[in-house]
């Protein structure tokens, strides 16, 4: 057999660690020459592939590939594209395939979430029906921690050190100027379905009773009067309260709050926001002084603050996935496996992708505590070993030095007749 | 003459660095023990002094002490209260002079910005004419970089820092997704009057044409039509946008873009949603998809991305408080002189109080390059040296390991006749 070139492209939202994916896909390439020809890498994901537009990464310069590692963002460039099913769309899986086979492409590495999964599956299927056979691994990542059968994503242990830190930062911020000023801080932070996000503020805690006061989770039905008068118990016991709260949190009747159709606390139409909608309500009803941030894309982009764990873990399941491809495997996903035991370890597993695709993880219910406004210590002991350790980025000029590779393309083989 | 007690007290908002200076102080004063006794700290600032409050520093521990270098927030505690005239309210200044005479406090050290300059300078006049000297001496601190005679403001620098980083990190996030997602990043920070922390997303630039691409001031009037040409054209160009917008940016007529309508206990507006602003007019003209992130306290309170500069000069600062204090000056404040050359270099000089009091410190407008939307070379040679150097703190169980003190207060030798 021919020896094939790989090909690997990132997938919807993008994370601080999904570059050292690649890095782990690229290096453990280089180390299997003599399986693995070329590598190259979707400009844009998955459209790349459609558009034949394939990044040659064997122009890059190894130290900028090293470079990945420690570089937030796609550096590839990734897109929210999700493929059509195969009875809507057939051409666009032929197309892939018709790609993969004009440039000897016999590896497809899609690093993503639950959509990529389920790509990844049809690729691999599809391309066995057309007699062009394609080796497909998913490599997981996803800031949501969603994906079902890995013990955690590669991306969510650096959202969770992110909100840990910045709750326990603005909630000193805020402590240390209740006295006269705010009393109320509000800090929304991403998670449309599954509050994993949230619960990580609660890693701010390093006693009992320390901020994070109150969490939001999307699980977890919103009670404006059970909240309000935790908010107003909290000030009056402690002078303030903290409050992490998840974009998706909802009301009983399953509207997300923030499309309560109000008006936030600028007086402009609801704008998605539910900590400006959750701090309307504390100054309309309680009175209380209120800030809020909303960090959006900072911190899914965070890698200064990223976790070692999280780092170390996407960068071995984009090595596993290159090891497992060269063994012959087809259709799974490498899985962080967490050991049994008090001491946190972990392993890289594999699980078939049949069992990955379109699969939803949610947080137990057993990591929420009782009254719905915290964690429990199983939750606690889920999350904690996952935002061990600082990987700090060299700096150049006051900022991180992170990776610019050159992206050079692949001359096209195929007739530009396809539209993606 | 007898030995004197100091008393130190933070003010106004908290930033990364004041603990810094606290350190500086204390650990000078320390040293100073031939004329320095007791260190106190007013719980909650100038409150703890008012409502005789204080703090005994000598209780904490050495290693809590030290840990204040890299510790962010108010550690003793803050507060926004900005004493009246000596003609409207009297009474409270003879407030103050009685509760250091009663503790034999003969060095007072105010932590802050214009308004606390004000009081520290009142402070020193009217203990003179009351018979209780007290030497006054104020140490610089605001994230707005707005005191004048000093080069910066310690906690500027950190501020800065922070928003170059965070608008590098989320620039990259959205230059990978901008094929199929979000076009326009809106990133909202702090400035009120001047635009010196907008300012510091330029830093993100690494090349010409690198991101942000437009930094909305509050010295520049906001020009609706000039603003979405130019985020058009960007997208047009780079396929996508960011934007550091200060919260206050101002309409041509003065009022601000954003006006949430309430005031703080200074009488400041209070302001916020420049960015769901900007974003809104985004959508609803040029139907570009966005995003944004209002960073609120995050930004002042980010000591895990504090640059290592500023908690230098922090400290330097307090540290040269008490130096001062104890060769007899009075009525003045350690100022950060920047040598002259190409090479940055600082040292600590001394500035008359009466001459930072109440003024306000504009962005030069040569800072601000001609169009507008970014800044000269000479906004950026003054700007880049603050961000300089890495300091981060130690961390425990994922998370910065910061100091809490204990905060025993002294106990009280006045009646408890004074309300504040």
């Amino acid at each position: 057999m021919s020896k094939k070139n790989a090909f690997y492209a990132q997938s919807g939202g993008v994370t601080a660690v999904i570059n050292a994916s690649a890095c782990g896909v690229i290096e453990a390439a280089r180390v299997n020459q003599d399986k693995i020809g070329n590598v190259y890498a979707g400009l844009n994901g998955i459209l790349g592939a459609l558009r034949e537009e394939l990044i040659d990464v064997g122009q890059e310069r190894a130290e900028d590939i090293a470079a990945l590692r420690y570089t937030p963002s796609g550096a590839f460039g990734s897109c929210r594209y999700k493929l059509k099913s195969l009875e809507e769309n057939r051409a666009e899986y032929a197309r892939l395939i018709a790609v993969f086979k004009a440039h000897n492409i016999g590896y497809f590495f899609y690093n993503g979430g639950g959509d990529s999964a389920d790509t990844c599956l049809k690729v691999s299927q599809l391309s066995e029906t057309m007699g062009y056979p394609i080796q497909a691994i998913h490599i997981p990542k996803t800031v949501d921690n969603d994906l079902p059968l890995t013990d955690n994503c590669p991306g969510f242990g650096s959202v969770a050190k992110y909100v840990a830190v910045s709750t326990q930062e603005a909630a000193m911020d805020v402590a240390s100027m209740c006295a006269t000023s705010t009393k109320v801080f509000i800090l929304e932070v991403m998670g449309r379905h599954a509050g994993w996000i949230a619960a990580a503020g609660a890693l701010a805690q390093e006693q009992e009773g320390d901020a994070p006061h109150i969490i939001l989770f999307p699980e977890v039905p919103f009670d404006r009067e059970r909240f309000l008068a935790k908010v107003q118990a909290t000030v009056d016991e402690k002078g303030y309260c903290v409050i992490v709260a998840s974009e998706g949190v909802q009301n009983k009747d399953g509207t997300f709050l923030a499309d309560a159709g109000t008006t936030d606390a600028f007086g402009h139409k609801q704008l998605g926001g539910v900590a400006p909608t959750l701090a309307t309500m504390i100054k309309s009803t309680l009175g209380l002084k209120y800030h809020w941030a909303l960090a959006d894309y900072l911190q899914r982009a965070a890698r200064h603050i990223a976790s070692a764990t999280d780092v170390e873990q996407a960068y071995a399941v984009g090595r596993a996935a290159v090891q497992m491809a060269v063994a012959g495997k087809n259709a799974i996903m490498p899985a962080i496996i967490r050991a049994e035991g008090s001491e946190y370890s972990w392993s890289v597993g594999e699980v078939p992708l049949s069992q990955v695709a379109n699969v939803e993880k949610f947080m137990p219910g057993e990591y929420i505590s009782e009254d719905g406004f915290g964690i429990t210590q199983k939750g606690r002991d889920y999350l904690l070993p996952l935002i061990q350790g600082e990987d700090y980025p060299p700096y150049k000029n006051g900022i991180p030095r992170y990776a610019r590779l050159k992206k050079h393309l692949v001359e096209k083989k195929l007739a530009a007749d396809f539209k993606a």
